[in-house]
């Protein structure tokens, strides 16, 4: 797999020309290796934040991007010359972990997806479930608090301000200024603000307590939130993807003891909790499933 | 439509005894009209509290009821002597209102019921959604504040400890002990104890604004929860059911004010949110479409 950052901040057009690039760099090279042929290049597969209007190719709305009532779809498709499908991403994930990854072979899916944002996407009877308009599965905006944190967007108690990869750095930044004992700040040389997620996790893995501690609070709140959608969807499978999947059993264990507290005991029994297997290549394998599905028909 | 109280205090046979006797005095009823005779009633539909298993027609667990893996549906088929099916009593309602009454046409619906719990039913394409092991839709104990209100289940701020008839009635008597203005103490002869949420909606029939003050909170509640439920499920349609929406714009206002303040914007604008058309008859007309999808096919 191929990835760059997206660099939204130079504006939309830039972060187009970029994709388009790596797709015909892709289709290049492909040739000059002699693998594949142009007309190998049947189209192309998109999954994008959302939400966004499927029909149309077009972004509605990414909080995190700043993207408003963007034609993502036919921008890129027209550029590369193939036809393409959009679906958000965590939609395009979740179907990726079922075609070729941790829930191959179970028809009831939700996937939770942990970075700037969290996303979900939900699986039903082996398809991807968009609702009525194209916007269901986001999670991330779930109130877990009615009165609790801030978060970017605007209301309070979601569970994104909590559990997301930001509110995860910002708890632990916290903390340390309330002088906790850690590794973390001598991570980023004394300068709190560099302190990401993934400094947590470093330090977890390098045995400092006060980050187990930082993700084991993060896994009650998105146990919280992960035991209302036990109870709500009742899943056969919740996959768990994200940089902080790398905790492991410091983020799984406690999630899990929270969901068995908090949900109704058959619908916890009845689901299986577990990270991805395709990692980060889950989305990109999963846009090329929901191309096939919306062109070309079941895989 | 009969109906009587379900006295589950007595015991579980009492329970079951009277279904039963209800059953066979609308049959004895019809025969003795001349309407029908005994040929023409081919089968029971049943709706419960849950969660409850559907395949083998058994209760696994009612708080409210205190029935634990209760073989419900073969205890009423067999003294009948009529095939029988079994399904949640807020599947039922809802598929009852997708059938008859206010989600007629609409292929994406919630169900919410107000009453002693919390009840929700989702149907999907059509269908009713069971998920994984019949549990899908138990939106009751949804937190909605982790550190909120205790819930009669044992965990910490469930949409139920707000919002459910009794929770009403709590956070009613709440205020009047702080000495409240209201009429509601006179409707109970000044004992507190006695209060209902059927008295806080009679109050504000009456024009009571400390009875119109809590059905507004209850109504910030709710929306919080269903805010929630119109981000990860994208319904085209929420029918809400129950006493308390006797209450009217007092109700439905401040719910679907504080739905489009948490919920994406695109999900709100996709999502009617209306009261019932069927009321209480939702659940009987519903557990007669049950039977007759599970045993005679499409409607």
């Amino acid at each position: 797999m191929r990835s760059m950052p997206t660099d939204a901040h130079v504006g939309a057009k830039f972060v187009v020309d970029r994709i388009v690039g790596m797709i015909q760099g892709v289709m290049r090279d492909a040739a000059r290796e002699g693998e594949l042929d142009d007309d190998a290049f049947i189209g192309i597969g998109l999954g994008s934040p959302g939400p966004l209007d499927r029909e149309t190719g077009t972004v509605l709305e990414t909080p995190n991007l700043g993207w408003r009532n963007f034609p993502l779809r036919d921008l890129i498709g027209k550029s590369v010359g193939l036809p393409a499908e959009l679906d958000n991403d965590a939609n395009a994930a979740t179907l990726g972990e079922c075609w070729q990854g941790a829930a191959r072979g179970v028809s009831e899916v939700l996937g939770v997806t942990l970075g700037t944002g969290i996303g979900g996407g939900l699986v039903i009877n082996g398809e991807v479930y968009h609702g009525a308009s194209d916007v269901a599965g986001e999670i991330g905006h779930m109130t877990i608090d009615s009165t609790g944190r801030r978060c970017a967007c605007g209301n309070y108690g979601c569970l994104e301000a909590y559990a997301s990869g930001p509110a995860i750095a910002a708890r632990a930044v916290e903390g340390l200024e309330a002088e906790a004992a850690s590794l973390l700040p001598d991570m980023v040389d004394g300068d709190l603000d560099r302190i990401t997620a993934a400094h947590v996790s470093e330090a977890i893995i390098a045995g400092d307590e006060y980050a187990a501690d930082v993700m084991r609070e993060t896994a009650r709140f998105l146990g919280t939130g992960v035991a209302n959608l036990v109870n709500i969807l009742n899943p056969e499978m919740i996959v768990v993807s994200g940089g902080v999947t790398r905790a492991g059993d410091h983020l799984f264990g406690p999630l899990k003891a929270e969901v068995r507290k908090r949900a109704f005991k058959v619908a916890a029994d009845a689901c299986r909790i577990v990270p991805s297997e395709l990692g980060d290549t889950a989305g990109v394998i999963g846009a090329a499933a929901t191309f096939h599905l919306a062109r070309l028909g079941p895989i």
